[in-house]
């Protein structure tokens, strides 16, 4: 045999792993998880709020009760009539039939695109998006028509419409309707009305991925887009943010026809979702204390959200902008023409120790002019912690 | 808008869902679980012999005492180290950085038929294989070259070796070297050296499904394909068999090469495996829990094993045929011929409420001659419900 490189002498990838880059998510969950580092990065829950006692106490209760806990098994079915009765406070009427059960919303996301995407095929979304779902899609390397955000009423509906109208066809619109990632915007209830409408008449399925829709400080946000349509939008949702990430439990709620397609792909990728989280998660539903613990959610992350409000006011520089998020965990601020955020980023990592999420790691392609914007977390910190990360971000701004 | 039907008034789906059809095990596993029905038909494990006590106190103990244990995070470092120890005791050396972990050994496959596999790339496995690995591959619509398994040896390498000498070079072989799914066999010291050398010389991976490594009843097997090479085989475990599957935790010794690229699919698929679950598993480990619940866990199977042949041995009719598994949890049975397995099946649920895999679900395209074998199961039934199931069994072949 020839003497080759230890480089070739590994396998051979796949064509479209060399198209791929490591998301700067990815990279920033280890940079930001340095001792010492300030970080308002990444879109976290915050862990001292999880319910860590009450879900211990269900988990307990199932494991001594439930002899088949640590088994394989179906989908649970009391955990999709839960899931029905959240969905009716959200203003959304269906049933277990319609509901999949995934390990999270990002599995939700990455079922539904495969379910729906061929190779080569075309999806519409905004010209800055959660890069989970460029991930997902990544792989089948799809045609990607976007559209641009408004920071005050969400997604450019009637840019959507001019595209379909004038004849495309995408397999799917991916939108995320409430504290979107990253703009923090929640989607105006006339935008939702007028984007379900589009759906169904050109007959082009929308994935609403709304891991947020639970988490607002203004009131309820308008019903999701799924109260317009069963057909054509198939919603994501998640106890990610509401319980805590380790759950890994979410689901869709999609056309019943959809599911036994959802349940090969679902299979094929890793059997199931956890038996044991499943009826804990159930369990810790029954037990009625959601509804305190979401309050209390909404309670402290919108004193975070005002936190960090504030601090902006104070020490960020005129001609800054950002918009007051009614929901979710983010704030989009716009610097001054001219301020690169990856560079900032950079120096305030030296400097200061406080990281964020430049605008640019959510463009589509580089669309979306974010050069100079960046996403803030406001839910994974203490109020006293963003007024320090947003201070010591304003003191690299005022030498730049 | 014109009327049209129903059917038509949902999302359009991918191409590749048209050519799928629903497993016969997931059928199967609804069917199986109703009540009454005493199934010998799928893989499970025994839940009696769940580590129930031990695991909730290890789970107890991180919530108590891990203040990120519900949080997203990195792959847990000292989870990683067991398994490199875990790993050494089975006759493999490999350190931490080739260690990947997964949401169980599915997920893991997933994860690799993805990094390694084109749309319409070639493959190489075996005419009889588990069904979970063909629906993985089965959205890239491979080329499918197989080769025959023998029942004493295990994978008839020398046809590998044939291809490969012919100028085939599949993106991936794929082999389950230990308790075979559906066969039951494990493959023989020789022919694993004579695997990994193909795969070395040749420069193919080799995928292989260890699962039920830990399984044994006449010995340890011989070191796993791992063990003759760090950089074409590409290893699979599981703590789904050894612990339980609704842990829903496994992982994969891959060159360290690989390790990035599998973050971003794994990224994509579902963030992450559950944090929880990663830190209450390695403090189980920690607590030294294992060994003795393996050992236990080879008494116990050993003997529903032994049960399962006696019974054969008295019930099954002159002419069937089998092998003494010295692994996993599977005996594959050939009936005389002209005997159908599934037509068995069916008759054997309606008439003694009895359940098995029949041959043909493992077949890839109708290869491999398995229209009278089946698959029995004895890791999840009692002896003597084993004894009763053949039993049964035997009746409904006396009357065909």
């Amino acid at each position: 045999m020839n003497t080759v490189t230890l480089q070739e002498e590994t396998p051979a990838l796949a064509d479209w792993t060399f198209s791929v880059k490591r998301s700067a998510l990815q990279d920033m969950l280890a940079e930001a998880s340095r001792p010492g580092v300030l970080s308002l990065a990444l879109g976290l829950p915050a862990p001292e709020l999880f319910p860590s006692a009450d879900y211990m106490r269900a988990t307990a209760h199932v494991i001594s009760n439930d002899p088949r806990a640590l088994q394989y098994s179906p989908p649970f079915q009391p955990l999709k009539s839960q899931i029905v009765e959240l969905m009716a406070q959200r203003g959304v009427e269906c049933t277990e039939r319609e509901i999949f059960l995934t390990a999270g919303a990002q599995q939700g996301l990455s079922l539904l695109t495969r379910l729906l995407l061929n190779q080569g095929g075309t999806i519409l979304t905004e010209e800055l998006t959660y890069t989970g779902f460029q991930q997902a899609v990544q792989p089948l390397q799809p045609k990607i028509l976007t559209v641009p955000t408004d920071i005050e009423t969400g997604m450019d509906v009637n840019a959507v419409e001019d595209l379909l109208a004038a004849g495309e066809r995408p397999a799917l619109i991916y939108a995320v309707t409430n504290g979107h990632n990253p703009v923090g915007v929640s989607m105006s209830a006339n935008k939702r009305a007028h984007l379900a409408e589009l759906a169904r008449y050109y007959r082009v399925p929308v994935i609403e991925d709304d891991p947020y829709g639970f988490l607002f400080y203004e009131g309820a946000p308008p019903p999701p887009l799924r109260s317009h349509s069963g057909r054509w939008i198939l919603h994501v949702g998640s106890f990610s943010k509401i319980l805590a990430p380790a759950l890994r439990v979410g689901w869709l709620v999609v056309p019943e026809r959809l599911i036994p397609h959802l349940s090969i792909i679902k299979e094929s990728s890793d059997i199931d979702t956890s038996t044991l989280t499943q009826r804990a998660i159930s369990r810790y539903l029954e037990e009625d204390h959601l509804p305190a613990h979401v309050t209390k959610l909404r309670c402290e992350y919108g004193a975070r959200r005002d936190a960090m409000l504030r601090a902006l006011d104070e020490h960020f520089p005129r001609g800054a902008r950002w918009h007051k998020p009614s929901g979710g965990v983010f704030v989009w601020v716009k610097l001054p023409p001219g301020i690169n955020a990856e560079r900032l980023l950079k120096i305030a990592l030296e400097t200061e120790r406080v990281a964020f999420l430049p605008g640019s790691a959510f463009s589509v392609d580089g669309r979306g002019d974010a050069a100079n914007c960046l996403r803030l977390n406001f839910s994974n910190s203490a109020p006293e912690r963003i007024t320090e990360g947003i201070t010591r971000l304003g003191r690299v701004l005022s030498r730049m």
